[in-house]
């Protein structure tokens, strides 16, 4: 059984001796540990083994913290996902394969959606596909639908993998640190709605894309990964949108490796990634 | 004798045709050509050798395109330039390294400077060094010197190494599409002054620069190129500043090495790139 | 309907404005066209568009050339492709869906492999799946079934989605300049079996992928893309090899883009890519 | 004043808090520290601060680990280094700039060359420029004159900066593991003389460069950092070999920045960098 410990405390004087002792006399094995310092606070990620009390281990590391840090230590494995679409498949299709293939560190519980354009993919799947329309009522009435559509699954992570509607504060708020949204540029730049025309009529050179955490302002959360890609004044900007499918399943995949395996901490609209 | 042909006209059918019939009459090698058309206009651009005259080949060229196209015929020479810069040498010297080295398409016909902390970098390689600072005038008074002291000089462009001001709507108007500078992010994110400690505060995982023509919108003008560099939570922004210069001056570079060999024409705040 | 045309010729002067006249003559839109000479050669490739008489634009242009010329011209179409796979889904993963996506310039005939591993996937996309297994029988017999399965099918190339076979002589020499491979290594390092292992040992900065027709010898063939990925001392070569996927699933399909679409021209083991 | 610790002992369970215990006890301050363990090694760098007894500290480090074991305590200070190079100015001028604005962490005591080419650049810094020609006396007489000039300097390392001359292993063996050398092409592809035209000969869509320690093996020594540039089959081998300039100067002034900063272990012929 393997276990992860995360940390973040206020920054210390021998703190990474005092957790190193504490992880020795409980007589435990450091797979791998990670940590970083900021101007105020200290950041911990262990991969742990071995056998021992997990209550007499956190004990110990809050004996040595302040009362308010975090400190959190679980065992590893898979998390579950819900992956919400629009019309497009290139993002989902890239985890339905990994998923597939056993080389996703997540199961993909349900797939949500405003169309039913993806119904038939997922299906060969074998995972529910729920639709939710917006044609013919009101965005409230259907983010109602949808949240009550998710208390029927046990999840850690919302994935928006193209999705083209933007959620509102008070669902971002029920969910919060736990959406994970694919932006298709490299934010700050290109904001809002169709950033590959945004990109043609600025006439930029590269384009991008940003995965982040989803805060309640439009495409301001956490960054966790981006990735860029050389263009020229040869592309329309249906042919960015193309060649941008590529980065965006890339971005979108990498981002999820690194949250499904604890490897991210939000810290004040920023992310540490180890 | 080698000699470039820059043509940008309004579409039309059969236009390679036609040119390139009248550059096979005139007994032109054309030693490398390259064309663009977008949704209404076509550019092309050609490196030629041969003996011709060219009053007639312009005059022909002339005759099978509207009168408002734009038809330049010119020898291929190395392009005159002045410098601009502040307090940093990494651009300017990466400069005058390939100036003396003879891998600049351009000669530095002098550099000028707000500060003179550079002038014994400069003075080095025997290239004359203005200093005109704005510490103790206003920045009208210090552009009107400036000007005055261009009208000394015989250049074609001027080049914004990492010169820390804003220069006025009248000065960039006296250089329309002849100022070239860099800017310190991958453009349109972070416009403006200290594009790391923004980057830094957005918490981004790219950093970039990006070489443009100067317009009179503050880094708004046609971006000629621009490049990457991929970051993390570990990197202060005074860090980010330091590894930044690596792409600044190779950014610079490329822009400068496009310009001078008459590869970008500007069109509609946009630029073609051969 | 559209049309390519592709020429490869021996360079004589005139040659676009003898090719663009009889195109212009021909009342013929050139929607895009691109052109490349080396040291004795010149490539063209263009896309058509109009209502012209073929044998009598490619009788025009055999007239201006020499008889030895390769004169190409054929309606634009999806190819049919047969994809061969071992063991891995990324590659052929990413085929499934990109053409379910109708996304993908070709349609995918047949999946053909030496394990029935991922037959359970192929078959969700309603593609055969023909196993042929290599543990039973020797290489020669095993081609020998795979070569008269090939005879159902009509198609215009042949995928290596990861087929972890080498193929012979006879049967390469069958389908010369029709075979795609994706090899995980940036060409030509790491020649041969397993290059993550050979990377890691060599210590190497950084990792890549190189799709590539294929001939006679090993991972020799002529390059059609190469991309590269950073990596560290921490990574083991099982870690290589799994973010490798990433590049191997992209590069291959942007290699597959360009082939499919006609812009690829094979010169001397080298190829032209427009 | 700031030390550097360098630690590379054979793996035991709790080092780490071995390690953090004495340097709490010994009243340390750790700026940064970065650890790595492979198979069978542990690598241990601290950059610290504070007033203490460099002997007890090493004494205590000693005492918990094996008498083989690698320890290193210095104060943090500038590297004396001596730069090869033969015509080629362009990763001279580099560090001749950095150096010049104080942004590089070494003095340069001295150019050595086999041409006095780059003479009148080197001098403008006031630095020594020794020039011993191979064109009137053999490789060895050359080789010991070079000796017998660097016995003047007191030098950390020796940079390699296109020194086109390979160095025989008597000399190599005097310097082991203080010599630094950028080579011109992403290793292990084309070892040995003018990869641009290797590169060209065989057609890859990227080249690269490779800042290596050198080793008795050509080319074959630990490789510190590499870098690549994207190309198409429009470059000449001249064209790569201009283009290449700008990574191989980047190449190794990263590789620089990372020795100079005591951040690389040389471990059975790979670097750990951190």
């Amino acid at each position: 059984m393997k276990y992860i410990l995360k940390i973040s405390t206020k920054d210390q004087k021998g703190l990474v001796y005092k957790i190193s002792q504490i992880l020795f006399e409980n007589n435990i094995n450091i797979i791998k540990n990670d940590e970083f310092v900021n101007e105020e606070m200290f950041f911990f990620r262990g991969l742990l083994e071995g056998e021992f009390n997990k209550e007499k281990l956190v004990d110990g590391l809050k004996f040595i913290m302040p009362y308010d840090s975090s400190i959190e230590l679980y065992e590893k494995r898979k998390k579950n996902i819900i992956v919400f679409v629009t019309k497009e498949s290139h993002c989902l299709g890239d985890l339905l394969i990994r998923h597939f293939s056993n080389e996703l560190e997540a199961n993909i519980k349900a797939v949500i959606s405003n169309y039913n354009i993806l119904k038939p993919l997922v299906e060969k799947f074998d995972i529910p596909y729920h639709t939710f329309s917006t044609t013919d009522k009101n965005k409230d009435e259907q983010e109602k639908e949808v949240l009550s559509c998710l208390k029927n699954y046990d999840f850690d992570y919302l994935v928006l993998a193209k999705y083209m509607r933007i959620l509102s504060p008070h669902f971002v708020k029920c969910y919060e640190e736990k959406i994970i949204n694919i932006h298709h540029s490299f934010l700050p730049a290109f904001i809002g709605a169709n950033p590959y025309k945004q990109a043609y009529e600025r006439g930029v050179k590269i384009i991008g894309a940003t995965a982040h955490f989803v805060n309640d302002c439009l495409d301001e959360g956490p960054i966790i990964t981006q990735d860029v890609l050389p263009i020229n004044h040869e592309y329309t900007w249906k042919e960015m949108q193309k060649i941008g499918r590529v980065i965006e399943k890339n971005v979108l995949s990498k981002a999820l490796d690194l949250v499904f395996e604890d490897k991210v901490f939000i810290y004040k609209n920023k992310t540490i990634v180890f």
